[in-house]
């Protein structure tokens, strides 16, 4: 493995840590909070770090898919350790298990929080939260690369490893200029939604950091009820939002193109929407009966529709008092998730289509065995390698969401709270049902199962892969070194 | 398709239905029970209609895969329907979808019951509910190959599909004798259960029907109090057998033929018996608090882990009180399931074993780009085409498991209820949790619900994919005649 240009990336990520803590600073300055102090401090020590570590340039700049799936996976982890210093310093998230967990949530565009109280954090805590979604929906290294230039080795790697869903194409041909691209429709995006909610009377803070969470389609929000206080028009608002960034970013440089006709025809678009109408529908009938007006109930419906299949997470009622059969879908939409290449999170609906092409195609091969059949998607052929990463990214998914629960189980509490626990962090959804429903929080765990948890909402939003090849890849280096050593002892 | 082959083949299960009941009809005539007239109606038509229909011989005996899958699929709905009739009659089981709920629970040995009371039944229908544990366990279609002389056509694609696991070898080479050869291991083994049993003094009713029982995995039992009465002795007995009915039925053929060590070096059973060590392990030191001795815990621990992972589903303590932790090792291991060719259900030791080598495979290859690993199990190599049979199985699986829960929440049951009721009709153990648990019973369930659930048992005995065919050749074949009337009308 390169290991120089492993740790030349990380010396990148800590630089970048440190920038991204400076807007905290300034919200600190405007409201005049101590806790801002905490920020910059950590801010000029990432600076710096990364300043001193970049200067030494890699022997090789080559990185190869196991490479891009190390890197990936260790900036992660590296950014939320670095990323939840300065909520412990600054004392608004005094133990740093507590914190971690919080910061990975963020990054990771979870949104489930062990806070009990969020509205007596310092408002550069508040922003600091709710910007991680933003930087971690579109990816992290996504950003560096959109800014720096990489070299020349397969950088596309890291891109693949970073973004969302089974297949990752270049939008242009030059790796900087997509990951650029993709940054300007998601400014573009996030901008239009802060013009709508400042329209809709909502305070400049408030209204940012909203945008920042939905963007990222992560959930944090700066009031203790979440979004259940604003008004129809917020709202309405926050729900077209969650479903635009739950939509691939593909279809907009579609649309970038004036390629209207092929942007709409999007196959995996056409899906999504359909199950968000679906789900909309078989809910507001449900829970009809539970408002007074016909409105409030399908704003209700399709707010948490929308909320959870983005795994965006924001809550503006505690569906915990909903029927069994709405919260039943809920927990479905977890696991169907937002269209590949968007921000969201879950299983992703083009993974769904391309198992179900699969069976309907294994299917016709019983009727016509000597038929070989190709499958499609949005357009292009699924290659038997995607397919194959298809079903190896379920039996890891399935390996992992067992053994999650079964750590999770060993402190007693009920089956759904253990259950949806895993499913909303590992779905990066947010919320759960139970003891982790809409109105709770994670505060109650113990540090494993924080941990734990934290892991698997880094195994969701890498898309599991990442992770099992790097824990892999270091047990292998582990004890090649270990015999390594072994031999020079017994020499 | 042959039509005429599988029409064919069905008259014979029509004959062997009739067959089957005339046991019961001896115990009804020893017990002098009016009932015992119910099971001789049926049998006397069953065998009148098979034997008429069977003189009509089919035009050709060839057959596919495809043919095989729709066959034993409806084999198993006609014998379930056909073997329903009597407990409706009888008087037992008044309403005829609880009689078909309580058939398909016994041929697919799952054990579900909708029985409130079941010692009120006369001892010709408790007789009968064992017994198709019993038949269904090795098989319904093999029990007839193994008696018929079928032809000369590809017959292997019956077993194939009617057996468990995913791969099935001719242990001889001739189907016929395969056939005979497993009943033979079969009956050998239940004889040697029930002599022990005897030998702990039972009496010979409880204890026959407890053989069948055992034998097939099904679970079902003729006191209320399902195993929980019996002395220590007998329930170490049953205890014995649930584990060695779990066990390939490759390792006995194995240890018949003198290669001792081959047989215990058989890959899936060491797994398998660590599983139950390990499960035990942690179920007695989570529950050793509850019972007096130390003995008693052992006892009840190992004896539903071996009843859940083998999938029989006797109960000896109501473990509804037992701690969370314990209680989801138990619903971890209705998904293991037994080892492939044994009489037990679930996904199967092999298929988990398959899964985890492939995952090892697929990260071997990010380190080494080149390299073509092939998988092994059991000594032998997992072709590509069974690898994709089990990948297939796997998101069918999930599929139908989703739709299923989906359906059975309609109810508005909680989510454990509803979750541990597909869990263990599809995975063919018994008994769930919460209102499904092991003192509880599947009674309060509407019709479409219990239709989905007997759907789901079928599925999980017959492993899906028959299924799922049947009902795809089915609509391809109605459109296609639906077109050929619309074409012969517009004409």
């Amino acid at each position: 493995m390169n290991f120089s240009m492993i740790i030349y990336v990380l010396s990148w990520v800590v630089f970048f840590s440190g920038l991204f803590l400076l807007p905290s600073c300034v919200v600190a300055i405007i409201y005049q909070e101590p806790e801002g102090f905490a920020f910059l401090f950590c801010a000029l020590v990432y600076l710096a770090a990364g300043w001193l570590l970049t200067r030494r340039k890699p022997r090789s700049s080559l990185f190869y898919a196991r490479e891009g799936f190390v890197t990936v996976a260790l900036t992660w982890v590296l950014i939320s350790l670095l990323g939840a210093l300065p909520f412990t310093l600054a004392g608004d998230i005094p133990f740093y298990v507590d914190a971690f967990f919080e910061t990975v949530s963020g990054f990771t565009t979870t949104g489930s929080t062990i806070l009990t109280d969020i509205e007596v954090l310092s408002h550069c805590s508040l922003f600091w939260r709710s910007f991680t979604h933003w930087l971690g929906g579109m990816g992290v290294l996504v950003f560096v690369m959109a800014i720096l230039p990489m070299g020349g080795g397969n950088t596309i790697h890291l891109m693949r490893a970073e973004s969302t869903g089974p297949s990752v194409e270049k939008l242009v041909p030059k790796i900087r200029e997509t990951a650029a691209t993709l940054y300007s429709i998601y400014v573009v995006l996030t901008l239009a939604e802060l013009f709508l909610l400042l329209l809709g009377g909502m305070n400049f803070f408030e209204a940012i950091t909203a945008c920042f969470s939905t963007a990222g389609t992560g959930g944090f929000a700066v009031l203790n009820s979440s979004m259940a206080s604003y008004s129809p028009y917020i709202q309405y608002v926050v729900i077209l939002f969650m479903f635009l960034f739950g939509v691939s970013f593909n279809v907009y440089f579609l649309i970038y193109m004036k390629k209207i006709k092929a942007a709409l025809g999007y196959e995996e678009l056409k899906w999504y929407a359909l199950v968000v109408v679906l789900a909309t529908a078989a809910i507001v009938t449900d829970i009809r009966h539970l408002y007074p007006t016909l409105e409030e109930a399908f704003r209700q419906g399709l707010f948490h529709v929308t909320s959870i299949i983005t795994t965006t997470g924001y809550v503006s009622f505690d569906f915990e008092l909903w029927p069994v059969m709405s919260k039943s879908i809920l927990v479905l939409l977890m696991f169907i998730g937002a269209c590949a290449g968007s921000t969201g999170g879950g299983m992703k609906v083009s993974r769904w289509l391309i198992m179900g092409k699969f069976m309907r195609s294994e299917l016709r091969r019983f009727r016509h065995p000597r038929l070989v059949e190709q499958i499609r998607l949005n357009g292009g052929l699924v290659s038997s390698d995607l397919l194959r990463s298809v079903l190896v990214y379920l039996v890891s998914y399935l390996l992992i969401f067992i053994i999650s629960i079964f750590i999770v189980t060993l402190e007693g509490h009920d089956l759904v709270t253990n259950f949806t626990a895993v499913a909303t962090t590992y779905n990066n959804v947010g919320p759960g049902l139970s003891m982790v429903g809409p109105v709770c929080n994670f505060s109650f765990f113990t540090p494993l199962s924080k941990l734990v948890l934290s892991f698997d909402m880094l195994a969701g939003r890498l898309e599991v892969l990442p992770l099992v090849v790097t824990i892999s890849a270091m047990g292998s280096e582990l004890s090649h070194r270990w015999k390594r050593l072994r031999r020079a002892s017994l020499d």
